[in-house]
Order: structure tokens, then C-alpha cells, then sequence
């Protein structure tokens, strides 16, 4: 699959998730391997201390890691999320946070990526998940 | 704390996580050790998939078990997650999701709980999560 | 399978597992969903304060889990581990270390489960495992 | 504190970890925020399949991660792992198991690591680690 290819397809699925909508996040960019995506920090997403609340932290970091994952499989396959772990590292303020995703290890079955989140220069948290290829429903 | 004061401290936090909110979640129950928290499926919390995305889901599970913690600490505390863990066990769907946090280990600065998500009577999701007392902001 | 075939066959994997052994791990019962492994206590096994390793509390559970999925795979299954998140909870100490591993959601191919470890009366540490169903080798 | 100074704490300390000697680990170097630890491959470690089981695997990523985060704090330190996750990515197999803890983010009371396990050139399995500065008791 040709890059462009590649990235429409990315694109052309994160734009039916509509959480992501919700959140405000956007897709900044795909590579094979590797997904980067953005969300603008509001009030609309805060926790309790007004940082943002580490479930869009969460949210930004597997749509990043599946995506990732999505770009190692056939065209005709989709993705799943099996599991993640995630750590916070740091409250998670500022402009933007910008989730990267990364394929350790890409099977015929179940990839497996890391995932970081920044907020600037800050890393806020880090992700290790497994995904699974299933069929496009 | 009596049941109220500790039931009326955690309602005031979870009103001030303003991501709650956003999602569509409502705070169920509080019992000392134990928070269950209702999120109406809606296809503005949907993945590719039409499935609520695991973010979502990783979202009320996080507060549920970040809030069971809290009620095992002090009026002056506050609460913030340090990790947690999430099996994807079934796709979200359904009516509503429940998470229901439990504390399985209180610590003087570390509380570990667990969490599960239903859709129904289908298990969506596991968490296990570590959260951290620090004082209120 | 009847249940003693089933013991059977999880007791010579087990005995396989010649890691189990160098442990001094020993396994108590085999039931369709439910494994349960104790280990010894010993200063063999001590990280540096004298408590047993978390890596050691951690293969026991791992085991643990990985045949209690085995329990519900067919009989020309074998089993994998996947990943697993370990949260530990207080200090391995005492005559010996009881850990059990139970099915939370049997799948074709991945098997969730949930894994404590005890030592007497106190949880020492609690997993997350996900259990991958291979052919036997 | 001296770079020898520091190699010999850890070295010390590793010395204590009598499960380190019984798996016939070893400590291979140590520097400001990374230890590598060593594991010959042999039979007594293995799981029921020949590879080196997870748990031996799980145990020198530990080990690594907490020793390297140990070289983040003071001398009259110690550390306890609070929690971690691993993904197995291959079969460890080969003449030797090399584990690397990295500091990720060391905090006053937590220190949060990545761990890789390598067998030769292949990534064999990685961790994300939480571990707790604690007093020398």
C-alpha cells in the first residue's frame, strides 16, 4: 500500500470513531508503525484538579497504539484492543497533549505497542497494549 | 465520616471532574471500599466499530476505582491515579455501562483497587489500578 | 474430559515445567477454571530484604493462570502466556506462598484471567493475565 | 556518590538477592538510571514448551528496573516493586536472557521504568514498572 493509501485508510477510520470527535482529537500523523495523535487540552476533559483526566490521557494513547498496530495488517483487517497499562507520570496540563503509538512487535495475530503521551516537553504517561486484527465488520 | 458526609464528598468531586460530565456519566453509589458509575452508551462515545471505545470504558473505571479509593482516606485528601490496567474482555455495547472500583489494598500512600465494567451482564472490561493519596490542591 | 484426566493433564505439563521444580513449587488442585500452586518459602527465593522475590511470587501465578486456562482448552491445546500486570501488596513472607489463577473469559484464542497470591490470611499480590490457547509442540 | 560507589551499592545489594544466585543471574553493569542483569539459558528455567519461563524472564526485568531506579536515590535507600506488566513477545530462547531497566520518571517516592528482556538480537519481552523508595530496614 502506497503512504497516501496507507494514511486514508488510518484517517478514514478515525473518523468514524467518534470519541475521538468528542474529545477533540485530531490525527496528526500515520507512518507504517507509527501514529501521532493531538488533543487540545479544555475543561471539558479535566479530573477533579483541573488536569486533564487521565481516561482522555488513556483515550488518546490507544487510538494512537491501535492505529499504529492498524498500519502493520492488510487492508482488509481492523483492530481491536486487547489490554493496556498505563502509567501517569505527570498531571497532564498545558496546550496540548500529543499521543504517539509505536509497534514493538507486529504478529499475524496480536501486535504489540507502546504508546507515549506529552505534554510539551513533559511526558505525562506511557502505554504498553496489545491489539488484535479482526475482520472489518 | 458518616455515610452521607463521605457520600456528599465524593458526589462534590466527581461534579468537578468536568470529563464526566462530558461522557455522559453518573455517579451510581458510594460505599466505603466501593463506587459504581453509569455511562448511557451513545454513539458519541463510539469507536470504528460502533463499539464504546476503550477509552470511554477505561474512563468510568478509572474514577470508579480512583473515587473507591478515596473513600477509604481522609476528608483533607485527594486522590490521583498512578497506573492502571485494563483487559478488554467484550465488546461495550449495550443500553449502559456499569464500573463498579473496589478497594482490594489501602495504604497509608498507595491504594490498589480493582474494577470491572457491565454491559448488561457481560463483563466488558478488568482494571487493576494503583492509586495515590496527596493533598488537596 | 473427566475431571481426573483434566488434573492429569495440567499435572504432567506442570511437571514439565522444570522452572516449577528449581522453585520448589508444587500443585495443589486443578479444577475446570481454577488452578492453585503453593511455593515454599526459602531464602533461595529472598530479594534483598528477605521477602520473596516479586519475580518469584510472580512465576507462581503465572503458572497459575496459565493453567487455569489450560483447563478450558481442548486437550491437544497448550497454553502461552500473553502478558500479565502484577500488582504487589505486601511483603512475601511466611511459611508459604498459595497462589491462584482463575478464568474471568475463555476465548478461542486469548483467555483472560486473574490471578492472588497468598501468604496465610494476606494477599501479598493480585494479577491480570491475558493466556494465549497454541498447539502442543 | 562516585560511579564505583554506585556499582558497588547495587552490586551489594544484588549480592543479598538470593533469588538473583539461584537463577544464576548476574549483574552485567550499572549506571546512573540503567542496570543490565544477565540469565543464562538452562533447562531448570525452563516452562513446559523448553523456553525460559515467563516468570524467570519477568524476574530479571524486575530485578533490572529496580536497581536502576535504586541508583535514582540516595545511598541509605532501598526498593520495593510496587506493580509492573510485561508483554512476552517471543519464546525466550538461546544461550542467554539480558535484561535492561531504565528509569523513565523518578519521582520522591515513586520511580516509574521500562524493562526489555533480549535473547541475542530479539526482544523477548518488555516491562513498564513502578517501584517504591522505601527505607533500608
Amino acid at each position: 500500500m502506497s503512504p497516501d493509501d496507507l494514511a486514508a485508510r488510518i484517517a478514514a477510520s478515525f473518523a468514524r470513531q467518534e470519541f475521538m470527535a468528542t474529545l477533540g482529537a485530531e490525527l496528526v500523523s500515520v507512518a507504517p508503525g507509527e501514529v501521532v495523535i493531538a488533543l487540545p487540552c479544555r475543561a471539558a476533559l479535566a479530573q477533579q484538579q483541573g488536569s486533564m483526566h487521565a481516561g482522555a490521557v488513556t483515550s488518546i494513547a490507544d487510538s494512537a497504539c491501535g492505529y499504529a498496530a492498524l498500519t502493520t495488517m492488510p487492508p482488509d483487517a481492523d483492530v481491536v484492543s486487547v489490554e493496556f497499562k498505563v502509567n501517569l507520570l505527570a498531571p497532564a496540563r498545558g496546550d496540548r497533549l500529543v499521543a504517539t503509538g509505536r509497534v514493538v512487535r507486529a504478529g499475524r495475530t496480536l501486535t504489540v505497542c507502546t504508546g507515549e503521551v506529552r505534554a510539551g516537553a513533559t511526558v505525562v504517561a506511557i502505554m504498553q497494549a496489545t491489539m488484535m486484527r479482526v475482520k472489518q465488520g
